[in-house]
Parts: C-alpha cells; structure tokens; sequence
C-alpha cells in the first residue's frame, strides 16, 4: 500500500460543492489502495476576510493573536472536508497543525518549521483513516499557534512528505499546472509536462503564482517530486523534479513577469566602500525587501546606485534613504513606480550564448526600452515600463517558440 | 485586587466596532484595579454560519470535526478581542477552552464539564493579562476539543468563576436583565433588579431566553451571584442570587411562554403498570425530548396519556407512537402543532393559595380555553391556543402588577 500526500488550495474548497469534489479525488486515491495524507488551506477569501476583521479592530494586530486566528481558516476546511468523507462511507480525521506535529520557531506570521513529529499521523494511518490536515500552521515548542507565511500549506505539504518518507507530493489549485506563461495574457501557452527544481524557483521567485518558492526549495532539498496540477480536471499536470532539465537543454521554458516593481535611484554616489551598506543596512532595519540591485561604477568614482521595491514599499522605502543620500552627499535620490519586470528562464540557457541578445533584440523590435537587466545562470531579466510588460511577455513567448510541445 | 469574570454574548461581539466597545468596557474594570477574566461567544451569527455549511457538506456532520468546526466561532472573537485590548494598550492574551483547562467528558456537542484546570488562567493574570477565554468550548482527556451546547459560553463562565473562586460573574447580553415579561410583547415589562435561582431556573426553563438554566443551576450549586446586563449600556441589569426571594415573598416574579409546543395524546390506553414506559422508552431512544406529561385515569381503567415535544419533533414522534399505540390497543393517536406555554412564576406563590386560581380566572376572562396545567411549586404553566400566547402574557403581566417595581 502506497502513502501519498495531496494538497488542496483555497479556490479547490472554496465552497460545499467544490469540498465534496476534493473529497471524491481523495477517495479516488483511497480506492486505489493509497493511504492517504492530505493538506488543505482555508476556503476561498477566507484568510483574506480574516486579515481584515482583524485591522477592522486594530492598526498593529499582535502576533500571537493574528496568528490564532489566521489558524482557524484551516480549521474550518479542514473538518469540513473530513465530515464530507465521511458522509460518503469513508474513514477520515481532521489534525490540526499542533494535533499533526508540525513544531515551528516562534516567528509568528512567517514561521519556519523545525521538525515534524508524525506519530500522531502514523497512528491515524494505521488506523486506516484518512487524514486531513490543517495547512498554513504549526505550533511552537510553547504550544502557541504560529502561521507559516506565503505559501504555508505547499510548504506543510512538502515537508509532510518528506517527514513521512512519501515518494512525492501532489499539489492541487485552479490551474493546470506550470505555464511556459500566464495563460490569461497568452492565449498559446500550455502546461508544462515537467520542470526542474532551479527553474521552478526562478519562475516562482520572477512572478510565476502557482507555486511559491518556499515549498519548492524545501522539495529540491528532500528529493521530493511535487506534482501541481488542477483540482477541477484530470488533465496530469506539471512534475516538479531534479531530472528534468537533463531532457530539455537548450531551451527557455518559462515567461514570468511581476508588474508590481518601483525603483530608487541614488543619483551620483562617490564610489567608496561601505556606501552600499550605509543605504542598505537601514531598509533592511524598516523591514523593506530589496529586489534587484544595480551599480555602475563610473570613471569618476562617481557612481549610480538603482535598486527595486515592491510597490507598496516605495514611500517607506524613500523615507529611509532621503536622509542617508543627503549624509552621504549623493546628488539626488528619484523614484519611479510605473514599473514591471519580465524574465525568461531555462536551465537550457546555462553557458549558451545568444538568449539574452535575443530576448533583447526582441524587446527592442516591440518599442519596449529596458531600464534594468539582471541576470541568473538560468534566467535573464529586464526591468521596463508597466504598461508594456504584457506585450513583452507576448513577444517572448512566440520568440522562443514556447508553444510548441517540447 | 478583586478578580471579576465578565462573558459577553454573539450579539454584544457581533461586528469590530462592538469588539472594540466590549473592550473599552473591560479595560474600565480594569482600571478600577481589578483582574478580569472574559468568557466571549462567537461573533453574531458565527455559530449558525459554521452550522449551514457543515449541513451544506452532509447530512449528518462528524460529531468530533463538528465540535472543532465550531470552536473556530469563539477562537476567532477571543483573539480579536484580545487585539483590540492590545491596542488600546493593555495587556491581553487569548485562552482557547483547551489552554483555559475546561476539561469535559466526551459527549461531544453537549459535553459536561469536568472539571477546570486555572493553572493557566492564574498564571497569565499573575502576568497582569486581561485573560480572554474562548466560551463554548472544552477538550476531553485525549485533547479533542469539545463543545458544551446550547448556553455553553454561560456555563463556561460561571465554571470558572467557581473555579477560580471568584465572587460573581456578570453575564453581559443585548438586553438589560431578567424581564418580568418579554418586552417585546408587553411595553410595560421590567428588569428585575434581583431574582433567585430557582425562580430564574423555571423563568428560563418555560422561556425566558435571557439565560440558560444549566449555567443558573451551576450557580446556584456553586453559590455564585450571577448579574445579568446590557453590553450596550450602564444600566444596572438582574442579579441572580440565593437570597433573592427572601426580599419579594408572596408575589408572581415573572411570566414566561414559549410558542414551540406540540401536544400528542394517546386516546383510550387500558391504565396497567408499564403502559408508560413503553411509549416514553422508545421516544427517548429515538432522542426525542418530552416535556410536559399528563395522565388522568378514569373510573373504566381506560385513560388518556399526553405529552408534549418540540414542534420539530412532531412528525418523529408520531412515527415512533402511533406503532405502538396498535399494540397497546390504545383508540388512536392525536396530534396537535398549534399550540404554546404560558408560565408564571414566583417563590411567594410557595405554599400560598390563590395564585392558580387567579390566573385560570385571568385566561377565562381572555376567553383563552386551558388545554393542559402542570405546575410545580414556583410555578404554575398552561398550555393553551399558540394564537392566544401573547394575549396571555399581556393580560397576566397585568392582572399581576408585574410593572409595578417591588
């Protein structure tokens, strides 16, 4: 007998109708003769309305609270679809995050989790239940709930599956799997059959939602082949796993854009050592992620320092480094926040010349000019206006030929 | 320092602007250099919420998923509540009923309480928290949550007054105490400024929603002083107490009524030992709740046996009946859905004449024909027409001079 791990998003249990389809899937699986572990998060929007009954009550919501009561959103689904199984003769039992052992530090809202102590599951297994648990939360070693962050009930999936020595894990949500890219702004992109780990992250990381990286590292790290494919088909998706790229070299596989992009520019720097730091140190301090950092040094040892934030950060952003570029004598700090960010990715391009000369020859023809470039050993990115990061994803992707089947 | 216990209702928490006034008013009692302990249903209509979505998923809920999904009610208004104290810069934590130590039997739904363990509560209240503990709630000794049903977060907060020691607990409602009658129905109805257990016991029993009557029975058992009061205003609402009858003897205290009464009558039953039991056992097994039962034996030793149930259990009754009535060879089985209860009750009424008499003579005077009289010895109840309820209490609430304060 067989012990497989499915995850279920929100949108695969956002109401009664949809729960009871999961719970035909997972009986599915059972019929099959699998043990069956699985992962779900909270219904629909439901975390969502949570985070804003919470600041309808307080600006600052503390942690501890905030966290409990994200917590309950699993609670919820997680019951139901155990009552749903067992309406249709099954046996199954719902474990909370604290019930199923998932032990985490004590971050609270972005928690990482330490170990996971599968007893409990082990027993409900051998009971023969089917076990259903809470996505998105664990419990400190104080038996405080903590919530894991983006992406928590892909990573409690993964790392289920890598505690309980499953073979793989599968990852069920609204779509078809991994896109060569958004099938909503390009209407001939397709599923891919399969994916490398690398790849995968600098997908997720450059904008591609369907996975988040988290759960695809802590995959790459176990050896864990994460399977994402649609709750709603039984179309067979996209394998996540180390061998793929060994079939595919020589190849973009993927289109991801992020339109939520804004830059700061600390316009002539001297070029000295620590400046860097002097700027970067205090943003990291107000809690601000950096994206990408750009630096030209120029003959003058005058230099330019542009980097990127998330939209949403760049007044907080600029509070911070006004000061400093005035201590630091620069001549002036500009922001822009019309921007967006497209990259192409492929293990492929690994020591093969000639992507990123197309990939800018192609942006070039389509009257997009690139503000920033950034590049990894499988991704190349250009930073450029908003309002043409949809047309550019278009371009590339009939470019590189990524409607055609591998 | 004084330790008080506070348990404020769904309707008192229903939306972020009601939590944040509940919290405005537990801070004033701290102010007043008092430790507070919170006992918070569910927001509003939570609980029914969580109820219509299980029942969209099946039928027939998991008992054990269906106690966890509802607990999720009261955690999610325990920590918002605890975050609007927070914010208001007082220190607050949240207690599930499973931190707090309320420890029940298994019966899951209507579990009992065991008993509670403070050590919890009295270490977070060394720490100077305002400790806010999800009502409603419990776990069994193998940590799975229960629920304590119907008037659960009363019971849990008059439990942990006894348990805590606590001289009082104010039970904080939408209305403002106990009513000599139903405002709704009679403009002139008061609150009570005080009110005995017992009197309170059959007050809620024959429908006054105010209070639970398990939650008045564990204070009277406990000797714990209950106040009843609005959330809403500074009125000073109904204490609930053991010396109350002493003050207000020979007077009618209040008048109930409840409009969900069925009657069955078994017609022609030969009066022989065990005649009873066989009609109540099988009700019972069919968890069918019986209330009134009267018999009157003729001279043939042929009798008539009715009893009333709730209307929604009605149609089950009949079907578990009229078998029986065949075998008992009763003359047949009747039923009646249309009727309701009009209660008075009083200590004072206690071993002195008068009062049954009036209030018969009261119903005649309403040309309100009396189906059923059951009595106990504060309280004398008719069963009459449902139509003619309210004009009942009306007329009683009068003839009574239940507005005139005492």
């Amino acid at each position: 007998m067989a012990l497989i791990v499915q995850k279920y998003g929100g949108s695969s249990v956002a109401d009664a109708g949809r729960i009871k389809n999961v719970a035909r899937r997972i009986a599915a699986a059972r019929d099959e003769g699998n043990q069956v572990v699985v992962v779900v998060s909270a219904m629909g929007d439901t975390t969502d309305e949570l985070i804003d009954l919470a600041y309808q009550v307080t600006d600052r919501p503390d942690v501890r609270e905030f966290d409990i009561l994200l917590s309950t959103g699993e609670l919820v689904s997680s019951t139901l679809l155990a009552m749903a199984l067992k309406e249709m003769g099954y046996q199954a039992i719902s474990l909370s995050g604290a019930q199923a052992g998932i032990r985490t530090d004590s971050a609270h809202s972005r928690a990482r989790i330490l170990k996971i102590e599968v007893r409990r599951v082990v027993k409900e297994l051998e009971k023969g239940n089917i076990v259903i648990v809470a996505g998105f939360q664990g419990v400190t070693d104080e038996m405080d709930v903590t919530t894991l962050g983006r992406g928590g009930s892909d990573t409690t999936a993964v790392a289920l599956a890598a505690s309980l020595g499953v073979e793989g894990c599968q990852i069920y949500t609204d779509v078809e799997g991994v896109y060569t890219a958004d099938p909503r702004l390009v209407p001939e992109a397709r599923p891919l059959a399969e994916i490398g780990y690398d790849e995968m992250l600098e997908l997720a990381i450059y904008g591609t939602k369907v996975m988040h990286p988290r759960a695809v590292e802590l995959g790459e790290l176990y050896g864990i082949p994460i399977l994402v494919a649609s709750s709603f088909s039984q179309e067979p998706g996209t394998l996540i796993h180390g061998g793929a790229s060994m079939e595919v070299r020589n190849k973009v596989r993927g289109v991801a854009y992020d339109l939520d992009v804004a830059k700061i520019t600390v316009v002539g720097v001297s070029d000295r050592p620590g400046i860097a730091s002097s700027i970067f140190q205090p943003l990291a301090e107000a809690g601000i992620s950096i994206d990408t950092i750009v630096q030209n040094a120029g003959l003058d040892n005058v230099t330019d320092l542009t980097f990127t934030v998330a939209k949403s950060d760049l007044a907080e952003a600029m509070r911070v480094v006004e000061p400093i570029a005035g201590l630091i004598e620069a001549r002036e700090c500009v922001s822009d926040a019309s921007l967006g960010k497209v990259s192409i990715v492929g293990t492929g391009m690994q020591n093969t010349p000639g992507y990123a000369a197309k990939m800018f020859q192609v942006l070039g023809e389509q009257g997009i000019n690139i503000q920033l470039i950034t590049t990894s050993e499988i991704r190349i990115t250009c930073i450029i206006d908003e309002a043409k990061v949809k047309k550019a994803v278009r371009a590339l992707h009939r470019a590189f030929e990524l409607e055609v089947k591998d």
